[in-house]
C-alpha cells in the first residue's frame, strides 16, 4: 500500500529501525492537541516489533501519553538533524511544534497521532503497558504498522551522544555469514 | 585512577556511551562460571546511569544474571566487530567464550564479572530490579564504574541493523549551540 511519499513497510521487520539506536521522534495526540517530541532513550523488548520509550515525567508528551495510549515513533534522516534537535529543546507545552518546524502531519492509519511526512520511517504504536512509566519513565507500545519512505535519497540516521553532539551513520558492513544461528531474521 | 589500558571515567559522563545505543557486550559470572554474549537492546533510564538490557530466557546469561545480579558491559569498538557477532552467535552453555573469543578477562573493582580488556568501554554495573526479567526480558542496572581505553587508536563503535548488517559511527556532528535547555549536560 503507498501513501503520500510512503510504502507500508512489513511489521515483522520493523525491529530493523529501532535496533540500531537512532534518535526518535514521538508524536502524540489527545484531545484537540498534537504534539511531537525528540527522544533518544529506547528499546526493543520483541521482534513484534514491542518497544520501550523512556520519556521524563517532566515531558509534556508523558501525560498525553499516559492518556492517548497510542503514539507514532518516527525515524528521522539526516536532513532534518538540526530540526529534530531544536524539537527536543523546546516544550509543547508552550508551542504547536508542527507548527514552528514546519512538519507535516499526516492522518495514520490506525492511531490518531499522526505520522511525520518528512521522516524516514513512521512507526503507528499502540501502547500496551504504562504501569512502569512513573518507575522508570518506561512506555510499553507495540508497532502496529510501519510507513518507509523508499525514494528517498538521504537514508541516513543519527545517534545522540548525550553531549550535544550526534554520530551519523557512517559505512554498513554486512556480517551475515557470522550470524549462522539467527537465520531467521536474516 | 589508572588500570591496565584503562583510566577511569567519571560515571555521571558514562550515560554518554549508552545513549548512542551501540552494540554491547555484558559478562557476567555465577559460581566459576565466566560468560559473555552480545546485545543489542538496551536503554537509559536516568543518568545515574540507570540502564535497561533485554535478554532472552533462551540466553545462557539470562539465568546467570537473575542470580549474580551483576555485570560488566563492555562497548566493543570496530576492531572486534566480528569477534562481537561471533560472540553473539554461540552459546556459553558450551563453550567458554573468553577463551574461545581470545578475550582478555580483567578483575573489575566492585562487582564479581569481569572487564574485557579488548573493549573500549567497560561499565561496572549492579542489577537493581529483576521482577520484569520474565515479562520484558528487561534487567535495569546501576553503572557504578566505568574504564574507558583513552589511548586507543580505534575508537568508533557500531550499531545492529537486526538484518546481518551493522552500522559504523561515521562523521560526529556538534549541535551543542541547539541544546541550551539541557546545558547541564553539554
Amino acid at each position: 500500500m503507498h501513501y503520500h511519499n510512503f510504502a507500508e513497510f512489513a511489521i515483522d521487520k520493523t525491529f530493523q529501525f529501532i535496533e540500531p539506536g537512532p534518535v526518535l521522534l514521538l508524536a502524540t495526540q489527545y484531545k484537540q492537541k498534537t504534539n511531537v517530541m525528540t527522544l533518544s532513550w529506547s528499546t526493543l523488548f520483541d521482534f513484534t516489533p514491542q518497544i520501550g520509550c523512556v520519556l521524563s515525567p517532566g515531558d509534556y508528551t508523558f501525560e498525553m501519553l499516559k492518556a492517548a495510549k497510542e503514539c507514532v515513533l518516527g525515524i528521522p534522516a539526516v536532513d532534518i538533524m538540526e530540526k529534530t534537535v531544536q524539537i527536543g529543546n523546546c516544550s509543547g507545552k508552550d508551542a504547536d511544534k508542527f507548527k514552528i518546524f514546519n512538519l507535516t502531519p499526516l492522518p495514520a492509519k490506525i492511531v490518531k497521532a499522526p505520522l511525520i511526512k518528512e521522516c524516514l520511517v513512521n512507526i503507528e504504536c499502540k501502547v500496551t503497558d504504562t504501569s512502569l512509566a512513573d518507575r522508570y519513565g518506561l512506555f510499553v507500545m507495540d508497532g502496529v504498522k510501519t510507513w518507509f519512505d523508499e525514494n528517498r535519497i538521504e537514508k541516513r540516521t543519527f545517534h545522540a551522544n548525550g553531549d550535544g553532539t550526534f554520530v551519523i551513520d557512517g559505512e554498513t558492513k554486512n556480517l551475515k555469514h557470522l550470524m549462522t544461528k539467527w537465520q531467521i531474521f536474516i
